[in-house]
């Protein structure tokens, strides 16, 4: 049982560095970004803020801020090649394939030289990975070629305006800040690990993020928001929500986007993306799957004790603003490469080859065995 | 000091997962791969025989290795898209973005549906990363578009027969069996713990395998090789080695291809690399770099008690084969995509998502400052 919880366990509790970025559970509402909480990054700063918090260290003055939108901005534009790569990706490609192949095209035409270059390398990704998304999905969806270089104030505004052709309300830019602030950072969590690995052999930023998108694709990392939608859609009003969900859990069904690895009462995140789906809701005049989202919050809560991430309230927020289910993750990256780009500063500032060790389990020492003479493994059927 | 060996120690010594494929520094010559000894493996095997071993636990049969054979041959043609985007990248590019890049792409085209088709995708890439690699070289720097569907028997002189235009001597198949055999596997290591990692939230092979490939990328990791022909090829003959390498212990640089984070008083590998690229010296009739690099080994053990490792004789062997030195690493890539796609196998046999803990340095709790109220944080010159 030891071995077992050493070394099937995913390193769970063992401390495999240092981080000044996040903490989690340890204090405030539960999540802090550089010494900040949550909730108040969330109700004050833009996302724009915040990812300058994470990739600087401190939040930034008005001519800093000022500086730092207007380098976003001038960073839109997306070279002809990296456009004419997008332009052969499928349209039924999966969107987080899209943007690991957009980070990694763009190392291939804007290599980060050496490390002194890191934090244009970080503001061009910012700037850029919205527009890889909307190019492809606009060319392979609709057969259009989109300008990506808008003059949208925010992240958030920009991505809206490139997938619906037009600018977004101020409603929805404040949701866009709220949502990419809430997923802009987690500590060690998967995929930001992941970019800590990859940067630990000094890689570049590119190979960095698009590890760390390979790692948020899979289903038990990023994507709890996209199976939330996929739930919620087929309720018609609460009640159905209680049936279908009761259901669910007499079968034995896992219901995503509820309980987290490390919270155990409550996602810190999950009241402020709640009163965001509730004012959507009410714009929208279209109750339905906020209501039956809150009716899943109460059936999990009164039959698991189990409560809602920050996933969950996203899918009827995201929904509410006409985003198609499928880019819902590539939005978690528009946010998270923030605080992956800041860990893998932080990893390069006091590094050492991240390397562990592993307990063997194969076979004893063996010898060779000439081809002729050996036996099939495969049993036959 | 406790907490720094913790916090920035990089998990060296501690234990993160279980593995059957592979022993580092514990039994036989240093290195096992699924029980059979590297010196053996290197001796008997051909490349596609290990890359068999890793894949599917067991050596093949003669059945078993022909139709291997025969599906990776069959697999090496490149998708049309993949062409395309091979041609957009410059010839400046550095290859192991190219790498990462064609792998992601073939994500796109080729997206692993769900882990009953992983061996698919595993053979898939051992067939066609020498093909990307080759592809795009011989477009951007020749201008030539080349056929990646070569009849070769194996994957090394497939690589040589696209890279050369001509069939490779049998001397010259029978070094790249040994060295893919090499470099095939290393337990957890950076890359392949990267790999590790991504497939622990259930991602897809090929972001598993792009992941690896940005951490194979790092200076830490893979380029050794390409480093150490970097400095064998100023070297006129043996003398001028010494005094070449005596000026540089003298002023502290570092000697890349010497040395190992977990061997101590050699690698296993050298020794067999280091007889073939002496046979290549003889049949090339020009002793210079295998007598610089063995003057190299002698005065890094005199004067440093320092072993060459797998890397450093690769350097003159690979330059008698005519491989240019870009492409050193890239070949790296070819062998140990069969380490790190039996370990992502593994990772999935028997998961939990690999999250560790962080020890936090940052601020205390702070409350939120309105914008105008900021201080800039960074020094005015």
């Amino acid at each position: 049982m030891v071995q077992k919880a050493l070394g099937g366990a995913g390193l769970r509790g063992q401390v495999a560095g240092k981080t000044a970025l996040c903490t989690v559970g340890k204090s405030g509402s539960g999540l802090t970004y550089c010494g900040y909480d949550i909730s108040e990054l969330a109700a004050h700063a833009t996302f724009e803020e915040v990812a300058y918090l994470l990739v600087y260290g401190e939040l930034p003055t008005v001519t800093e801020l000022e500086a730092f939108n207007h380098r976003l901005r001038h960073h839109r534009r997306l070279p002809l090649a990296l456009k004419e790569v997008l332009e052969r990706i499928p349209a039924n490609a999966h969107p987080m394939d899209v943007m690991r192949t957009g980070c990694s095209v763009l190392g291939n035409l804007e290599t980060e030289a050496d490390f002194s270059h890191q934090d244009e390398a970080i503001e061009r990704l910012l700037a850029t990975l919205p527009g890889i998304l909307c190019y492809w999905y606009q060319f392979s969806h609709h057969e259009k070629r989109i300008e990506t270089a808008t003059d949208d104030d925010s992240i958030g505004a920009h991505f809206l305006h490139m997938l619906h052709g037009k600018k977004a309300s101020e409603l929805h830019q404040a949701v866009m800040h709220a949502s990419l602030v809430l997923y802009a950072e987690h500590e060690f969590n998967a995929s930001t690990f992941t970019a800590r690995v990859c940067a630990s052999t000094l890689s570049d930023m590119h190979s960095c993020v698009a590890a760390a998108i390979g790692s948020l694709r899979g289903p038990l990392h990023g994507g709890a928001n996209e199976a939330a939608m996929a739930l919620i859609e087929t309720m018609t009003d609460a009640e159905h929500a209680e049936k279908v969900l009761m259901d669910k859990l007499a079968s034995k069904e896992k219901i995503m986007g509820f309980g987290h690895a490390v919270y155990r009462t409550s996602d810190p995140r999950n009241a402020i993306i709640k009163q965001w789906s509730k004012r959507l809701s009410e714009e929208a005049e279209s109750p339905r799957l906020f209501d039956v989202s809150e009716r899943c919050e109460q059936v999990m809560w009164r039959e698991k004790e189990l409560f809602p991430n920050a996933d969950f309230f996203h899918a009827s927020a995201y929904h509410y603003m006409g985003i198609p289910t499928k880019l819902f993750t590539p939005i978690f990256v528009m946010s998270r490469v923030a605080g992956w780009a800041a860990h893998v500063k932080e990893q390069r500032a006091d590094n050492r080859i991240i390397r562990p060790s592993a307990d063997y389990t194969g076979p004893e020492p063996r010898s060779w065995v000439p081809i002729e003479q050996r036996v099939s493994a495969i049993p036959t059927e």
